[in-house]
C-alpha cells in the first residue's frame, strides 16, 4: 500500500520563535473549525436526513461565522504582525504568509454576510436538488438571485476596486490570474474545437462493450469501484466509498473520503467517477500528517486538486495499458468479454451531442465549462438577468455542442454549483492541463510508466505526486509549484499535445 | 405519522427586549457549535475510517474550545447581566436561568483544559476499542488515570470546595442532588434484590422460542428493527437506522439518528436496542422545532432522556398488549411461529448470571449500574486505584450478581463511558423510575393505553410525551417537570410497583 501521506514534521516546535507559536495556535483553531464543518458537508451530502437541512444550515453558518471571527480578529493581526517581524525559515514563512492573505481577504467581510451566505447555502442546496428533480428553474430562480446579491456584496467587501468576478474567482484559484487562464481557454478553443471536428468526420466508430451488455446492479457496480480502488491502494482505514447525486471528495490527510453513483446502464460512468474522486483523495491523504492545520499542510487551490483527479482519471484509467492490465478483472466484475482495445476505446469515446458536464469526454468537456464560466460571469456582472439563463444556456449548447437540452434539468440546473458559488468552473479545466503538464514531468522522472500502469504497479506515480505536488502543501504559489514539479509555469501545450496525440491514434485522424 | 416536534414559536422574536435578543443570538452560536461537534461524535462512532482519529480529536477539541470561550466570555457575562435586568416572561427566563447555569458552571474551567479534555476523549475512545478487542486494560489502564486527573482538575476548577464526584454527577444531572440519587438506590436495592432471589427460587422457566430458531443474518434483523420503527411512527425524513458498537442517538428536533447493533443469536438484543434508541430519539423529535437553539429547545438531562427510552422499550415493547399486536409480523420477519405470550416471556426473562449491562433484564440491570456507580466514585475520590478496577469488578459482579466475568473485556471494559466521563451512569436508573412514574400518569390521562398499544395506535402516547415533557425542553428543573408530569416528585414507588406486579406475573410469585 502507497504510503498515504508525506513524512513531514509539524514546523510548530519548541524551537520556534514564540510569536510564530502563538499564531500557529491560533490558525489551528481556525483551520480544524474549517475541517469540522467539512464533515458535516460530507454528511449533508451523503447520510443526513432531508428534515435536517434547517438544523444543518444554522450548524454549519455558526461554524463559518466563528471561523470569520477568529481568522480576521485584532488578535490574528497582532498575531501576524509579530511573526511576520520573526527570524523564520522558508517553510515557517510561507505558513505566515497564507495566513496573511486570508487574513487580508477576510477582514473587510462583515461576520454577519458570512453567516447569511453559509446558511443560504444549505437553503440553496436543498431547493436546487428540488428544482433539479422537478425540472423547475423557477423555483431555484430566486435562491440563485439572492446568492448572487451576496457573493457580489461579499467580493465588493473584499476589493472594491476590483471586479467582482475576478475576485470571486481568486476564492479557488488565488494564484493563476484569471487573465492568464483565459488565454488558456482561447489556446484550448483554438486547439479542441478542429480537433473535435475532425473526430465528428472521421469514419472511426468506438463503442463500448459494457454499454452493450449492460445494465448492471449497484452491488456489481461498487464490486468494480472496489477493485480498482484495491489497484490504487486507496487506503481502508483513511478513506471510505459512499454514494451521492454529485461525486464528491471530503476530508484530510487523516480521512479522505470519496463518493461516486451508479448508472444502470454503464458502468464505466461509476467508474471514471471513482477514480476522479480517489484522484482528490490522493492529493489530501499525500499531505504531510505532521503538518494537519498548518496552511503548508493543505492542498493549494482548486485546479491543483483537479490536476491530480484528472491525472489518475485520464493519464491512467483511460490510458491503454491500464486497460491491457485490469480487462480481465472488469470482465470479471461486469460478466464481459471485452478486449484491452475495446476497453481502452469505451471510455474514450467522443461524443459531442452529450449534455451533461459530469459524463462528457476529455475534448468536449472544456466547452461545457468555457459556456459555464461565460454565464456565471454575465449573471455576476448584470449582463444577464436570472431568468435568462435557461434559454442563454441553450443557446450555447446548440452553438458549441450543436445539441440541446428539452429540460432544465439536463441544462443549466445540472450542476450543485451555483446553489454555493460563482467563478467556480475555471479549476476544472485548469486542473486537465496541469495533469497532462505532470504526466509529462513524471515519464521523464520515472521512465516507463506505461509498463508500471500495465503492471498495476501504481505506487511509484502516487510517491511521485505526493513528492512534487503534495507534500507541498502551500508552500509554494500555483505556477512555482508548477514549476518546482514540471519545470516550466503552466502551460496548455501538454495538454494539446496529449489530446491530439492519443485521439488522433483512436479516430485515426 | 406523529408530530415529531411540538408546535412552538421562537422566543426571540422582534418585539423581545434588546438584552434578551442579544443573550439568545450568542448562546444560539454556542449551540449551534455544541451540535455541529455532535455530527462530529456521531460520525467518529458510525462512519469515519480508524484512521480519522487524530484529525478528529483535533476538530473537536477546536469546536469545544471555541464553545467554552464564547460560553464563558465577558461579552456572555454581560449580555447575561443586561438580559437579567430585563422584564422576561417565564419562558424568557428559563432560557436566561439555564444560560446562567451554563455560564457558571464553566467559566472557571481553564479554555486549555477543555481542550486537552476533548482531545483526551478521542484518544482514548480509541484505546478503549482497542483494549476491550484484545482484551487488554493494561492498554487502557494510562489513558483511564489521564481521564480521571482531568475530569477532577476540571470539578475542583468549577467547585473548589465541593466533592469532585458530585461536581461531576452535575454535568448530566443538575438538578437532581446525588444525595436524593443515592436514597433512590437504596430503595431499589431493598426492593430488588429479594424480588431476584424469589424469581430465582421460583420454578417458572422464561424461554425465548426467538432464540430456539436462531441464528438470524443481519438483513433479517434489520428488517425487523425498520418494522417497529415502521409501527413507532419514527420519520424517515428525520432520523436514520445505523449500527455501532454502542447503540446510541445523536441529534435534534430536525434530525435524531440512532443505531443498533445485531447479535446473530438473540433478534431481541437488537430489537429492544432499537425501540430504546427510538425513545431517546422521541425526545429529541418532540422538541420545539421553532426554538433550535434555545435550552427550553434542548432536552433537559441524561436522566430525564433516559426516561423516555426506558418507557419504550420497557413499557412499550416489553408488554403483553404490544406482542398481542406485533407478533405475527416478528414472526414474519424472523419465520418463527412464537405466540404473543411466549415473545412476551421472551423478553421478559430474569438472568442474573449474565456479564453485560446492556444485555441486562429490567431488574438486575440496575445491580449493574450500582456497582459501576461504586467503582467510578471510589476511582474519582482515590480510594481506588486505577489497576484495581478489574480486581473490585469481578469481586462485586461475584457479590451481586453471582457471576463473574472470565475475561476484562466482558468486565471493566465492557462500557465506552470510562474513556469519556465518570458519574454518568446514574441516569439510566433515574430513566427506569421516572418511566414507570410517567408511564402511570399517562395511564390516568389516556385511559386504556394497554388497548391503544395492542391496536399499534402509538401516536397519543408519543404526543402525551410530546406534550408533558418534550414540549418543555429546559423550561423546569427535573422536579418541576417530573411533577408537571405527573403530580407528584420523583418516586421509586412506580417502578417497584410496576416490576413487582410484571414479575410477580412472569414468574408465579
Amino acid at each position: 500500500m502507497a504510503p498515504p501521506s508525506a513524512d513531514l514534521d509539524s514546523t510548530v516546535t519548541d524551537d520556534a520563535p514564540d510569536a510564530y507559536r502563538d499564531l500557529m495556535d491560533r490558525y489551528a483553531r481556525v483551520s480544524h473549525l474549517e475541517s469540522g464543518s467539512g464533515v458535516l458537508y460530507w454528511d449533508q451530502q451523503v447520510t443526513m436526513p432531508t428534515g435536517g437541512t434547517a438544523a444543518r444550515g444554522k450548524q454549519l453558518a455558526a461554524l463559518s461565522a466563528t471561523t470569520h471571527e477568529k481568522l480576521t480578529s485584532d488578535e490574528m493581526a497582532d498575531a501576524l504582525d509579530a511573526a511576520e517581524d520573526a527570524d523564520l525559515d522558508d517553510e515557517r514563512a510561507a505558513n505566515v504568509r497564507e495566513i496573511r492573505r486570508r487574513h487580508e481577504r477576510n477582514r473587510s467581510v462583515p461576520e454577519s454576510l458570512v453567516e447569511e451566505l453559509t446558511e443560504h447555502r444549505s437553503h440553496s442546496q436543498q431547493v436546487w436538488k428540488e428544482a433539479k428533480a422537478d425540472d423547475d428553474f423557477g423555483h431555484f430562480a430566486p435562491a440563485l438571485e439572492t446568492l448572487r446579491d451576496l457573493q457580489v456584496e461579499r467580493a465588493e467587501a473584499i476589493a472594491p476596486d476590483r471586479p467582482a468576478y475576478e475576485v470571486m474567482y481568486e476564492d479557488g484559484e488565488p494564484y493563476l490570474p484569471l487573465e492568464r487562464l483565459e488565454e488558456i481557454f482561447e489556446e484550448l478553443k483554438a486547439g479542441l474545437v478542429p480537433l473535435i471536428e475532425e473526430i465528428e468526420a472521421s469514419d472511426a466508430d468506438l463503442a463500448s462493450p459494457f454499454v452493450a451488455a449492460g445494465p448492471y446492479d449497484e452491488g456489481t457496480q461498487r464490486g468494480l469501484s472496489e477493485a480498482v480502488l484495491d489497484l490504487l491502494n486507496y487506503p481502508d482505514d483513511r478513506g471510505r466509498l459512499d454514494v451521492s447525486a454529485h461525486p464528491f471528495t471530503s476530508g484530510n490527510q487523516f480521512d479522505a473520503r470519496i463518493t461516486t453513483r451508479f448508472k444502470p446502464e454503464d458502468p464505466m460512468d461509476a467508474f471514471t467517477a471513482t477514480v476522479h474522486e480517489f484522484g482528490h483523495a490522493s492529493y489530501e491523504l499525500g499531505l504531510p500528517d505532521g503538518r494537519f492545520g498548518e496552511p503548508i499542510g493543505a492542498s493549494l487551490s482548486s485546479g491543483v486538486h483537479e490536476s491530480q483527479s484528472r491525472f489518475w482519471e485520464n493519464h491512467v484509467a483511460r490510458t491503454e495499458p491500464f486497460w491491457e492490465g485490469f480487462v480481465d478483472e472488469a470482465n470479471d466484475h461486469l460478466g464481459t468479454d471485452a478486449t484491452a482495445r475495446e476497453a481502452y476505446e469505451a471510455v474514450n469515446q467522443i461524443y459531442p451531442d452529450n449534455l451533461i458536464r459530469v459524463e462528457a469526454d476529455e475534448l468536449t468537456y472544456h466547452l461545457h465549462i468555457i459556456l459555464r464560466c461565460e454565464i456565471d460571469r454575465a449573471v455576476v456582472e448584470g449582463d444577464l438577468s436570472i431568468e435568462e439563463v435557461p434559454r442563454v444556456w441553450n443557446e450555447k449548447m446548440d452553438d458549441y455542442l450543436g445539441v440541446v437540452p428539452d429540460t432544465d434539468a439536463e441544462g443549466c440546473l445540472q450542476d450543485i454549483h451555483w446553489s454555493s458559488r460563482f467563478a467556480a468552473f475555471q479549476g476544472y479545466t485548469i486542473g486537465s492541463v496541469l495533469a497532462a503538464q505532470l504526466d509529462h514531468a513524471m515519464r521523464e522522472d520515472l521512465g516507463d510508466v506505461d509498463a508500471l500502469i500495465r503492471e498495476g504497479d501504481l505506487e511509484p506515480l502516487w510517491e511521485w505526486m505526493t513528492e512534487h505536488v503534495h507534500s507541498h502543501g502551500r508552500r509554494y504559489p500555483t505556477d512555482e509549484l508548477v514549476e518546482e514539479a514540471t519545470g516550466e509555469p503552466l502551460t496548455a501545450e501538454y495538454f494539446l499535445d496529449y489530446v491530439e496525440r492519443k485521439f488522433g491514434d483512436l479516430y485515426d485522424l
